[in-house]
Formats: C-alpha cells, sequence, structure tokens
C-alpha cells in the first residue's frame, strides 16, 4: 500500500465529488409550492455532507471499462437518492432513533416524522425517475440502462439492503452469530456498494467477463466497508464521524468485532481489500481509481 | 348509465383480478431464511383482498388501444405494490395511525413497526425491479418500456402520490381550501391511477394523441376515485369497507365534501365521469371497460 497514492485518490476523491454535487443540485428541484416542506426535506438530507461514495463507484466503475462517467451521472446521482433514503428511514424513531448523522439533526428531528417519512419514500422513487429521464435516455442504450436499473433495484430491495435493515432490526440485542452478521453486512451495505460499481461498469459498455470481474470486487469492499464502520464505531472520534461513537454496542448491534473481535475483524477486512485489488487485474492502469477506494476504505476516519 | 353495463363489469373486473393475482402470486417470492419475516409482511398487506384497480386499469389501457394485456402484467402488477407499499406507510402510528385495513389489522399492527416500514420500502423497490425483469424485457420495446417507467416512478414521487400525501398530513386539522384539497387529490390519488391507464396505454403501442385522450380519462377517474372515496367515508358501511366510516371528519382531513358540501361533490363527480367518458370517443367499442369502470367508481361501495 504505496502512502503516496493517497494524495493521488485524494484530488480523484474532490474531483469526482465535485462533479457528483452539480449534478445532484441541476436534477434536484427547488422547493416551491405545496410540497415544499418535503422537498425542502429530501434536499435536507441530500445535500448534509456526504461522501458520494456510491455515485464515485459507479463513475470509477464506467470508466474502469473505458466508458465515459460523465454519461453515466444520472446512475450515479441515484444510488446516492437511494443511499439518503435509507439513512432516513434508519435513524426514525420506529428503526434506530438517532438524533445525529453526519453532524447534523436527523431529519425528522428537523422535519418531523411524516415528512421525513415521506422525504425518503419520494427520494427512493426519485431516484428510479432520474434512472429514466431525458438526462440519460438517449445517451445508453436503453436495454442496457433497464439492465443497470434492475441490478440496482434488486441490491436495493428486499433481496438486498432492505432485507439486511429487516435482519439488522431484528437480531438487534440477541445473541451474535457469525452467519447472520455476514448475511447482514452483505446485505445491509454490500449490495448497494456492488451494485454502484457493477451498473457503472455495465452502462460503460463491459463486457460479460469484467462485468464479473468488477462485481467481484464490489462484494469484497461492500463488505470490508461494513467492516470499517464496525471498527470505526469502537475505534472512531464521534466529532470526526458526525455521530455517535460506541452506538452500536450501546444498540446491541451485531457487528464483526462483536462476533469475532477486532483484531480479526481487521484481518477480514485487509484479506478482503488485497483480494479485492486483484480482481482488476486485467484492467491495468484504468482501475488504479477503484484499487486506491480499495484501500482507502481501511484508512478512512468516517 | 344502462344498468344492464354492471354485470358485463362485475364479470370482465373478476377475470382481471384473477389474472393479476396469479401473476402476483408468480412473481413474489416465497418467505425463508432469516428474510421470511419481512416477506410475509409483504405478502400479508399485497394479498389481502385489494380491488387491484391499477393493474386492472393499465391492463386495460393496452387493450383500448389493441396491445396485449397479458404483456404488460409485470408493470400492471407492479402498480399494486407501489399502491400497497403507499397504504402500508400511510397507516404507520407516525402518520394515520390506522388500525384496520381491508378489514384486517393494518400490517404494523401485525409485524410491527420496524418491519412494516421496510416491507413498505421493500415493495416500492420491488416494483421497479419487476417492471425492469425478465418478465417483460424482450417482450415490449426497452425504450417504450423506459417511458413507462419514467411516467410510473413521476406520478409515484415528491411530484405526485408523496407529494399528496405530504400536503395531505400537514394540512390536518387546518381549515380545508378548495385550492389545497383539489391538489391533494390529484396528486395523493390521481396521479398514480392516470398512470396505470396511461402506462398501459403507452406500453399497448397507443400514438401520442392517443396516449394524450386516455391520459385525460385518467386524470378525470382519478380525481373522482378520491372524491368517491370522500363520500364513502361518509356514507359508506363500516363493515363493507373493511375501514372505519366517518374517519376523515374525526382526524381532520381534507375533503371535498368538507369544503363544498356533499350534493356539490357528487356533481363534480358527475360530471368528471361524464366527461372522461368522452375522451374514449375515438376508440369504440375497445374502450366499452374503460367506460364502464369510470361509472363504476361512483356506485362502488368500498
Amino acid at each position: 500500500m504505496p502512502d503516496e497514492a493517497v494524495p493521488n485518490l485524494k484530488i480523484y476523491l474532490a474531483e469526482k465529488k465535485k462533479t457528483v454535487e452539480a449534478a445532484l443540485q441541476g436534477y434536484f428541484p427547488e422547493p416551491e409550492g405545496l410540497t415544499s416542506d418535503l422537498i425542502n426535506a429530501m434536499r435536507y438530507s441530500l445535500f448534509a455532507g456526504g461522501k458520494r461514495l456510491r455515485p464515485i463507484l459507479c463513475i470509477a466503475g464506467a470508466e474502469t471499462v473505458e466508458g465515459s462517467g460523465r454519461q453515466i451521472l444520472p446512475v450515479a446521482c441515484a444510488l446516492e437518492l437511494i443511499h439518503t433514503y435509507s439513512l432516513i428511514h434508519d435513524d426514525l424513531p420506529l428503526m434506530d432513533d438517532d438524533d445525529l448523522r453526519r453532524g447534523k439533526p436527523t431529519n425528522h428531528k428537523v422535519f418531523g416524522e411524516p415528512i421525513a417519512l415521506l422525504a425518503g419514500d419520494g427520494l427512493l422513487t426519485e431516484a428510479f425517475n432520474l434512472m429514466t429521464s431525458v438526462h440519460i435516455s438517449g445517451k445508453i442504450s436503453p436495454q442496457i440502462l433497464l439492465r443497470a436499473i434492475s441490478l440496482i433495484s434488486r441490491a436495493a430491495g428486499y433481496d438486498g439492503m432492505v432485507g439486511g435493515q429487516a435482519v439488522d432490526i431484528q437480531w438487534e440485542g440477541k445473541k451474535a452469530d457469525f452467519t447472520v452478521v455476514k448475511f447482514m453486512h452483505i446485505h445491509k451495505t454490500g449490495a448497494l456498494i456492488t451494485a454502484s460499481v457493477a451498473s457503472g461498469a455495465i452502462l460503460g459498455g463491459a463486457d460479460e467477463s469484467q462485468i464479473e470481474a468488477i462485481t467481484s470486487y464490489g462484494e469484497k469492499i461492500g463488505l470490508a466497508f461494513q467492516i470499517s464502520d464496525d471498527i470505526l464505531d469502537i475505534e472512531g472520534d464521534s466529532k470526526t464521524m458526525g455521530k455517535k461513537a460506541g452506538a452500536d454496542e450501546q444498540k446491541g448491534k451485531m457487528t464483526y468485532p462483536a462476533v469475532l473481535g477486532l483484531n480479526e475483524s481487521k484481518r477480514i477486512q485487509s484479506e478482503l481489500v488485497q483480494t479485492a485489488v486483484l480482481d482488476l487485474r486485467e484492467f491495468g492502469s484504468r482501475a488504479e481509481p477503484l484499487r486506491q477506494i480499495a484501500r482507502y476504505i481501511i484508512k478512512r476516519k468516517k
């Protein structure tokens, strides 16, 4: 893991994030009329300072297979809408009951629970509107676009993220078990991260073997990312993270460290990142951003 | 309004409903493994005895323009998933706090609030998976399918159903106003009903002027449908409806009768249905189901 890689990655992430922010602002309406509270609530969480990891992975996935990152921006941004909706619903009192997210009051703390619920519903629905909008149709073959939307919807639904959330909430406070915690992590976080990079590859024009390699990379970094979230909850600084450290243990959440201990969790995480990088062999220097993102996952502080 | 039309419509609705039920059962997974509670919750509300009005309108829309109702079943069924998710979220304690829906305990009463929330999220997401699945791709031109999905997602989101729900909840208990109640009805209920029949027409191969005529029909019956819901809440029988009559007034909901009185509401409703039928002139006998559905909206008891 060469240290000089980090400054390059910082510039790369900052540039891509800027592109994503501008695109999101362009797609997203200004609040007006009777639904202005709803739209304000959607915007509040969407522009609360996320890392934009999923859109960046989608763009990097496309560029790794020599596709255009710019052309697929609507899909990249839609992934952020889906991620944001999941955070709003997850923070609701009936779920995790969190007051802080990214250092700011959670959506329902500002807008009330009904509007927070609807802001989540609105973001999820708008993600699919964005993916089928004039911003992308005509630029990408409709057949390929449908395949990407199908992949993303599966990863976000009961067989992916929503399924993982259900297991997470149902097993809270119960004796953790490795099979269950792995299932939960793969579904709750891994599925959408995998779909982000894989949909980018599909939209970028990858062939089947390239899609397979990038999907395999995505599955590994998706799991590693959730393990690093677990570790940050133990070792991280509340101020840097913008949310309370130690919350997982307090809530009796299933985590890798809780089941396997901190050292074994770090070993697995490191192995996942190393093997994820091996999946990218065939892409040469074009895959350098994806390789560095994989390594960044272990180093990140928030 | 010929009375002999009703038995024909009954047979038509029963046949189409049977087709929709069978398709939904086929697409929808049996509960298994760690997510079986979630899937049970999704199935519970999906198979709780809905009228399947939106899928039937979608099929009728396609058949009116000589398209195949069978080919577009995944989209027709997806509309029912979207409708069902909206009911589950609407019934949550943080929203309308309802205990009964279609004569049965509401989703959160049976599965708890977290799983009910996620069942709604799962149904909405699965709707888009179904619309992009192998069940439909290959049968319909991808470009036309994307257009239909775009229309449906817009109608379901902040500029449609979710926007209407937000206005509904925010104006609860406040002095009703005609502009607001009309906006709310058009968005909360009208938008998805319009999108149901219009997406059917699009997928059935309609030309632009046909899409326009059927959309105009849909807008009118969508609004008439919500007005009849308001009227049923006053005149209906709790047992027949499977939910408590008089609930709107008790909750201080905005309704047409509350703003305009019962007689004026009925007059507007009747005018909407009559002009909706006129929109179908060019389609001859093929549009007979849509004409009868328009008239049924006033006569229905639940």
